[in-house]
């Protein structure tokens, strides 16, 4: 019978104490040598099970600051559909969201492109942080035509959802052409608003939703903290 | 009439030049005093057209080292057929491969559940490293069962893509079950590999494929360069 190595038991009693919700996500675990005295080890032992943990994305430590309770990562289905709202509540999560910016602009060129409208041809912008129980997940941008949504904003404004607003305008459903899918690093403001560090991996979608007609109605982007979403693609 | 200002007038042109091959990918740009001479504008003008060009990821600046000409993102398809070498060519590049391992190992928990084996059955370990065009787009590490596929460390080693070695032992065709996507920073060793810096952003997908019987056959975990590929997901 093989017996389990102090690091590797300190490891999993830890990593029950997170299941259990002693430490929260996003909470501070006790400096190592606290661990340390906890466990009736030494510091290398300590560090060795914080390894082990930080390996299987529980923990992260920041450089300086200590080493805290990772965020389970939320799946985020990507497919024909896409609703933030039913993704997150299917993960087990509640959603909500927060409007940075929403006012309507005239379109750039790449914008007009994609939802076939002429260059300058007004579009609403909608810049917004999406939470899965309180913790940003995605920092979206949205672009809509802004001629064949009227009274989009207030309908934006009020309902908690994009697909709900959509509907209040007279778009029943939509569906994704295409989502295109890259990793970057967070910049300075990106880190702010998902509450992670700068340089962090972000993954970046891009995608085009058409209504039941064929006509583009939205251009987004989204800009998800990569240690919190998993994007998963399959049945759909 | 609008006026093109000088830096974007210069940053077509530098475009144009790339777009023609003149300046290959990967290759440096002239020094910012070359390219002022050349285009008889100061420096800052210079700096400008190539800050225009990096925003659009035509180019990117190694701090001290220069500009240099990025590769186009290759769009690489994610859905129920991931292909490597038709999906490389599909964009207009060729694919290519190098064994980075090829060894029979016993499974670990997750592999053997992944592949519905019994822990510690034996797994053949594929690593690898893609290319398109010369560019390494891709690290791989993927597990097959070895007993439900005899002969595949031959088949692997001898055929140039991993879906002939599979046909080669038999299986005629294999679908890919779920890929989950997440985005993570290069560690030192991935970046060697791929030729990249290191804390780079990297796009991981993990998934696992069935024969036409629905029996596990292939798990498998990639790294692309975040800089260098583009996941699609769409129709299929």
């Amino acid at each position: 019978m093989s017996r389990t190595p102090v690091w590797k038991s300190i490891a999993l009693t830890l990593t029950d104490d997170i299941g259990q919700g002693r430490y929260d996500t996003g909470s501070k675990l006790p400096a190592e040598a606290q661990l340390a005295a906890r466990f009736g080890v030494n510091r290398h032992t300590v560090r060795r099970a914080l390894a082990d943990m930080a390996e299987q994305g529980l923990v992260h430590a920041r450089r300086g600051a200590g080493v805290f309770v990772a965020a389970r990562p939320t799946d985020y289905p990507v497919g024909k559909r896409i609703r933030f709202h039913q993704n997150i509540r299917r993960a087990g999560r509640v959603p909500s969201k927060k409007v940075l910016r929403l006012e309507i602009l005239a379109a750039d060129p790449r914008e007009a492109d994609a939802l076939r409208l002429e260059p300058g041809a007004p579009v609403v912008v909608y810049e917004g942080l999406s939470y899965a129980d309180d913790h940003p997940v995605a920092l979206a941008r949205t672009i809509f035509p802004a001629d064949r949504l009227p009274g989009l904003i207030p309908a934006l404004a009020a309902h908690d959802s994009i697909t709900a607003a959509l509907r209040a305008v007279g778009v029943e459903d939509y569906t994704r052409r295409e989502t295109r899918i890259t990793a970057k690093l967070a910049t300075a403001t990106q880190a702010l608003h998902l509450r992670i560090s700068e340089g962090a991996p972000i993954l970046r979608t891009t995608g085009i939703s058409d209504d039941l007609n064929g006509v583009p109605i939205e251009f987004g982007r989204t800009w998800f903290a990569g240690d919190r979403v998993t994007l998963t693609v399959g049945d759909d």
